[in-house]
């Protein structure tokens, strides 16, 4: 299975592309979008949302992950193998929570070019070719590199900020819920607020926050928006206070 | 084939995971995304829409349907069989009207429960499942109930409201073009509209009403946005007028 | 492969209902959507965006391409062959500008009509039926008419304004970037534009054009949207500057 996570969008021509490329390259093989609308043009806050959806997948998926301001510039490209699935796209940071968390990993650049490469869409012209190479069972055609490549050592472990607004308007932060002391509240927007189980457990239109289905913290407002209720969007700071 | 109406949009996680279940769980049955953008959090709008959709498709076809405000409480899941087709998601109202124009319908509380069950993502880990085993020939596994559970008797067999607006600014009724008096007009947003067959019987800019390709009735504007020029959205009231 | 350039979008009901025709009368031809916010009801913008995306198609792809303002009305039912891909969708010059710019094509009046045909989804009822013929090795139903018929001659070879504005705030105009002279600059919202091969090549929050994946003149601005910065729409003008 190849799972497609970007910040191209599903109507314009960008993710229809690359999935020509991949039936076309590895027919037969299953294409799941799993994010289209990932942060915009920022490699850090997608870094979080994918690490915490990528692990709900089994072994074996193969992830085209495209989130790349840099297209056309220095940037490598990147494959990381990390706990038996494979990720692929910009050496820009994209991949770096995914390998802090990963018991196993290892990181190769991707050396290959393809006879046509644009400037601007490498997702199509490059990352595509790769994943499909994968998909049919070959190697990554670059060379291997140590831990250290494309790091992003400032980076927390777990990011204190909302890294994504669903269509509900439901605000998921970058930090793990199992990771934060019991009890502890999250401070947005002004707000105190506590956990609960889901939605229901808080009156309607009162806020709250959860563990959400892929484990992050997530907060919501229960039948109304978190985004307008609390002036939240992606980047926007989250405290935790216990 | 399995068909999905949601509110869960396209771009975002939620589609994306659910589909995943259905390709890992019953691989080779094609899925088609029939609504993402149903009325959100809205059973009672979107029950008129699904009716109207569903007769579109043959027997055989399984709706997986989610459109859940009190996921992770109280109601039931449930499982629908009416006319031949399969209906699968909450019971909270929104297969009230397919059931209730069937000539013959049976209804099946899920009763089935998976080993990992998240508060707030039953289209993914429950009713997805569920979907995937009626789509591999599989019996729903649940208990038959009477005709009664979860049905919503103060709800109308047509609604006089909007139930959808599309990305035209077309508006669809809740209402069946071919249940009104011949010569009905419908009357919104202050202005009284005659019925037409098609966009171009009316001058650019004029409001009409017509039967659509799925026989609701729906206001337009013949190339212009209904919603804007008429202050329609879900939920605004219809009346017919005749 | 079939591949869909529509207005349609995919989140409501029309592309889910195309593909299902699709998937019973063609099973097994994959579909990619290519464009689902083609410039909405707008034929002639269309016309541009088509040939340059279509071009990067190989032969035997066949387009489902519905931008149908005049739907229900007089104008024709089309197929195009033109070097080797075809083309179904309404002849109101949607595929001019594919048909001028091929070394061969041939214009075919689909003459054929449906059991039942709606009047306001043509892209279900009729032009998704003929392009599964197609996919299936069929030959149209129709008729050959002359290189005239439909023809839009007063339409420019390449078109001077913007044809579409991704998610990105980027901007394609109708202009192929390889017609243009050397140095051509793009004057537009005020300012003139100079040509760099990518993003990165100008400062961040300054305008620029390049050539884009698709061989298109494109519009953007460095880590910014062009749209907002420059006032830019679908129908926009752009002047060329040598």
């Amino acid at each position: 299975m190849i799972v497609l996570f970007t910040d191209f969008g599903l109507a314009g021509p960008y993710t229809g592309q690359m999935k020509a490329v991949l039936l076309r390259e590895a027919p037969g093989v299953p294409i799941v979008d799993l994010f289209a609308d990932a942060p915009m043009r920022d490699p850090r806050a997608s870094a979080y949302l994918l690490a915490a959806y990528a692990a709900w997948f089994p072994a074996g998926a193969i992830f085209l992950a495209v989130v790349d301001p840099g297209v056309g510039g220095a940037r490598p490209a990147m494959a990381l193998e990390a706990d038996g699935r494979w990720f692929v796209g910009p050496g820009n940071g994209l991949f770096e929570i995914v390998r802090r968390r990963a018991a196993s990993s290892r990181i190769i650049e991707i050396t290959w070019r393809p006879t046509a490469l644009s400037a601007s869409f490498h997702g199509r012209d490059l990352f595509a070719p790769v994943a499909a190479m994968l998909a049919r069972g070959d190697a990554v055609p670059g060379e291997t590199r140590a831990q250290g490549f494309a790091a992003e050592p400032g980076w927390p472990d777990d990011l204190p900020e909302i890294v994504y607004v669903d269509r509900y308007g439901n605000a998921m932060t970058g930090l793990r819920a199992d990771r934060l002391p019991a009890g502890a509240a999250l401070a947005c927007g002004g707000r105190r607020i506590a956990r609960v189980r889901t939605f229901g457990d808080v009156q309607p239109g009162a806020p709250l926050w959860y563990a959400n289905s892929n484990g992050l913290a997530e907060i919501a407002v229960n039948r109304g928006r978190a985004d307008h209720a609390l002036a939240l969007a992606i980047g926007s700071p989250v405290a935790v206070v216990t």
